[in-house]
């Protein structure tokens, strides 16, 4: 993938207009499926290459290249192909898949609608059989219904996997995915669909968006996506999976690859990102102690504080992504893919999702002002890569809102240990959750602030551990308060957003925490000392961010808030010296990487 | 300017190449030139309209409009023609300033090198002075040298006020500004210029940027402008301010306007962003406790808490630029811009100006994200804004660059207090500063956590000043021991950047608060209810952002940030009502709002 995307053919074009910009991202699209890198994860029966962790390490390192070629590539082979992989049978992979991977059918994932972009269990588009024909009729019945923000639908798709409303004789079966014409093989639009082109866009312009409305169009009833559920010939349905709700989540499931790979392709957009700007700052010079004595302006402690904590989290969500695409992989790759553990990979990946994409747009943003004007421009990178990943934070499920589905995730957990488990249950959980070493405020341990101390991961990840435990155990009873005093489920929830927000976050961080121990450990011995370092600069800074509920709870004092601030200055300018051979190792080619002020020699 | 800029032709338009782009902002800055627009604080004599505060207002207003023709509108009438009235003199005014204001002459303003940025007194195109001739020769030595980030270079510019070092005979004079032809009057290039265009860049692409190259351009001795330094026929220089260090920064002081419209333009460009996005939060519908019936986005905490902050704050910036505005235009119009007040008000401008555009780009993305897929296309327009004024954060002065200024400001005064003035000076000293009810911790507020007492506008403000008084005393603590130790003053500066970041920080959200509490008794009575609710909630923000210094110095205790966090909370609540109201209050006409998701009756 990297020597591929090095040739020549691939090199970044600016001031394109859109169509050719399309143009473009499609021929290199095209230029991926030759080579068999689309249908990596498609089974070898179907011309693919049957390996997902091949996939995905294609999908992560083409997303330090450009990200309408990368999203593109995702809506291709990663949704529309992937979902007719996971949501179809046997009868679909071997007409479909084949077609998929060599892009001679491009496709598109048609899921969100104009009303209901977050809430999918809401869609409206209907899917109506009809036992006389043998068909469904899609229709699309109100404006808040239209299909929007489909990739591949404004120009390139010829078939797309819509989500619809089953009704079989008036009967409600909910959420379906159907595969749908929406061009002929000559390019035409299918008769009874209506396609318009959502135009221009903040950024990711080569990637065709389009919105989608469906006339009652009719298709066979082969087309029905059936793993989950099907309809016989006369009209009966089944279904491997008797609950709708699990059910509906069960398909929804096709989503966390997708989840997992923007969170892989932002982290690459965010490390070609650091690497110009660390790069450039270390050779840019600006002032000094005296005329003609410019300092290179990654010497600079505001530069290192914006830069170099964004390495260290970068480096830290590495290993927490790649631990969860492992238990992916084995989920999927046993067939385990409705079991617990891929609910737990699913949050996992919603709340990981969430973080790493904020992170990657603070990041580059940062990276973007670090290197001033020269930032700004096109041929630099980093202003494109900050606004083609911006949609990240609200695309395959908005951030705000998937932190709220972990947070809920921990206090079901939560509850049920404690509710339905009696006694026994409540122990076994304290005894499990609490082993933090800091289970309860130490007030000696507020009070130190020597730097053994404050650099002992033990202390680091016991005050991770602990403030995920008393904000779980607070937001617990906030909610439980809130019911007892009248308010609905939904009113609760609402109330305590902010809280359930923070709670999440700091799930995610300690496990993240944990998971970057676990790597260095594994780690070759000569790379330890500095991943060590890194390890050290993620736990601070968050330290440091929650300086103010560590104090208002009796974990710190004052000066040992001061003393995590001085100690990530001092963890700051322990790592320049080996800040450019940290960006250098994210292993970006120079060819990918792009911009000139990163280029040996740059002025 | 409203009215005109509500006219269809000054509609929005997407997706063009960046040739038409160009050429549409060149087409709709000519209309306004036509107006005597561009021209309003040129002196009658000269065409203009003699009022430097119809000036910025006509600008602010741009502001909400398209930021390319904002910046345009900048470079041509405010830098390039700002600059020749400032720094020329009668001779200058008379035979330019009427074609500048008509755009018969277009022109850029070329300060900025590539090797020189933030640091301009470094710049080293020069200028030498042949008596012989009668003629300064302008070149650039070498590619450091280049000018570079010119507005109005690549495609439209015809005379350039460039900034260079004058040398006469061998000797040093400092950097002065001189008038250099770049175009013909028929376009060509000028002899001895080269002209490079700076391509496309991450916003404001309206805007043609250009780089310059000079190879021994001889210009008339006239060509200089002279108000703070002049050259004789015979190679006499001369100048009104002896010492050249004050007469570098007088110079700069042209720059003042310009970080003032800066910050007033990024303002305008927020407030459109958050009036899209709160209207269409009002609107949309997401989840609810029941199946059908969805709530408005707007009413969830999470929405509140990313919109109403940065509402309190915008209106909070208002009420500081406004108050800036009006001493800046006294100083000038006084003629008194070389005093001490003038120094003032650059500081005052340049820390308003860091903290308006940063939260300018926050406020932004915020709302690009409330606004989900919809804020991401450029017909809502929320990113095109948010990527043109990405730039603010580091042109006309980088940020970090500004507010280290304005924190070194603050030292010099308190060191010239506490040095020179003796016992009497400091006690005036310590009046004037420590009027703050909270000079000293006091554990019996710090306790305090009820409404009556957070509610409290002394409370607020008295928080906001002792961090001020305290951050100042420690850098200058900090700073005095460091050179105690050996270090030069630059490095003791390093040394304690984010400390001086944070000292700056504070100095002008006091001085914030201040103006906002100062507008809303002055505002209608009628206004001052909401007015009142609105700069609680940007007082509280800011105590909830810096909880955790507060914490760490003994200034709140533990219960009293989680009761400021919840009245945040609250506050946010009780300003649900008033909303739409606050944003329409920004008084955008629809048509330069332009967005449909803000338009009534958008799904």
């Amino acid at each position: 993938m990297r020597k591929r995307l090095r040739e020549p053919r691939f090199a970044y074009r600016h001031g394109l207009s859109t169509a050719a910009y399309r143009e473009l991202v499609f021929d290199w699209l095209r230029e991926l499926a030759r080579d068999g890198l689309g249908s990596a994860a498609f089974p070898r029966a179907y011309g693919g290459g049957g390996n997902i962790a091949r996939f995905l390490a294609i999908f992560e390192t083409l997303g330090a290249h450009d990200q309408s070629l990368t999203v593109k590539f995702g809506v291709q082979f990663g949704l529309f192909g992937g979902s007719i992989y996971q949501l179809g049978t046997e009868r679909h992979h071997a007409r479909y898949l084949r077609d998929v991977g060599t892009l001679a059918l491009p496709g598109c994932f048609a899921m969100s609608e104009l009303g209901h972009g977050s809430n999918v269990r809401e869609i409206e588009t209907e899917a109506h059989y009809d036992p006389a024909a043998r068909q469904f009729i899609i229709d699309t019945p109100n404006e808040s219904a239209r299909k929007e923000w489909i990739g591949n639908a404004a120009c390139h798709g010829r078939l797309a996997v819509v989500f619809a409303r089953l009704s079989i004789g008036g009967e409600q079966h909910g959420v379906h995915a159907f595969l749908v014409p929406i061009r002929t093989q000559t390019g035409g639009v299918w008769p009874g669909v209506r396609i318009e082109d959502a135009g221009e866009k903040g950024g990711l312009n080569g990637v065709d968006n389009g919105r989608l409305w469906f006339d009652r169009v009719r298709i066979p009833r082969e087309n029905l996506l059936n793993r989950y559920g099907d309809v016989t010939e006369d009209g009966d349905y089944s279904s491997p999976i008797a609950n709708p709700t699990r059910r509906f989540f069960t398909m929804l499931g096709t989503l966390v690859a997708g989840r997992i790979s923007v969170a892989l392709a932002a982290q690459s957009a965010l490390k070609a990102g650091l690497a110009i700007a660390v790069r450039y700052g270390a050779s840019r010079k600006q002032f000094g102690s005296s005329e003609g004595h410019e300092v290179p302006i990654l010497d600079y402690l505001t530069h290192q504080r914006r830069l170099f904590p964004a390495i260290a989290t970068a480096y830290a969500f590495d290993f927490a992504l790649k631990s969860l695409v492992g238990r992916f992989v084995a989920a999927i790759e046993s067939g385990h893919d409705a079991d617990a553990e891929y609910r737990r990979v699913e949050a996992d990946g919603a709340g990981l999702k969430a973080l790493v994409t904020w992170h990657t747009i603070g990041g580059l943003q940062a990276a973007r002002e670090c290197c001033g004007g020269q930032g700004f421009l096109a041929i630099n990178r980093i202003a494109q890569l900050r606004a083609d990943t911006d949609v990240t934070a609200t695309f395959e499920g908005d951030n705000t809102v998937l932190l709220q589905l972990v947070a809920k995730g921990l206090l079901t957990d939560y509850r049920q240990q404690f509710h339905a488990a009696g006694a026994r249950g409540i122990l076994r959980y304290l005894g499990r959750r609490a082993s933090a070493r800091l289970a309860r405020v130490n007030p000696v341990l507020a009070r130190r602030t020597d730097e053994d101390h404050l650099r002992d991961p033990d202390f680091q990840l016991g005050v991770l551990r602990y403030r995920e435990e008393r904000l779980l155990g607070s937001a617990a009873r906030r909610l439980k308060h809130r019911i007892e005093a009248g308010a609905d489920g939904f009113g609760a929830l609402i109330e305590c957003q902010d809280h359930l927000l923070a709670l999440a976050r700091a799930h995610v961080e300690r496990r993240t925490l944990e998971e970057f121990a676990r790597g260095t450990d594994n780690a070759e011995p000569g790379l330890r000392p500095v991943l060590h370092r890194l390890r050290e600069l993620f736990a601070l800074s968050v330290l440091e961010r929650e300086e103010g509920w560590l104090l208002a709870h009796g974990v710190f004092e004052g000066a040992k808030a001061e003393a995590v601030r001085a100690l990530v200055n001092q963890s700051c300018r322990e790592l320049r010296p080996h800040a450019v051979a940290l960006v250098n190792a994210f292993g970006i080619p120079d060819e990918i990487l792009g911009a000139p002020i990163a280029m040996a020699g740059a002025p």
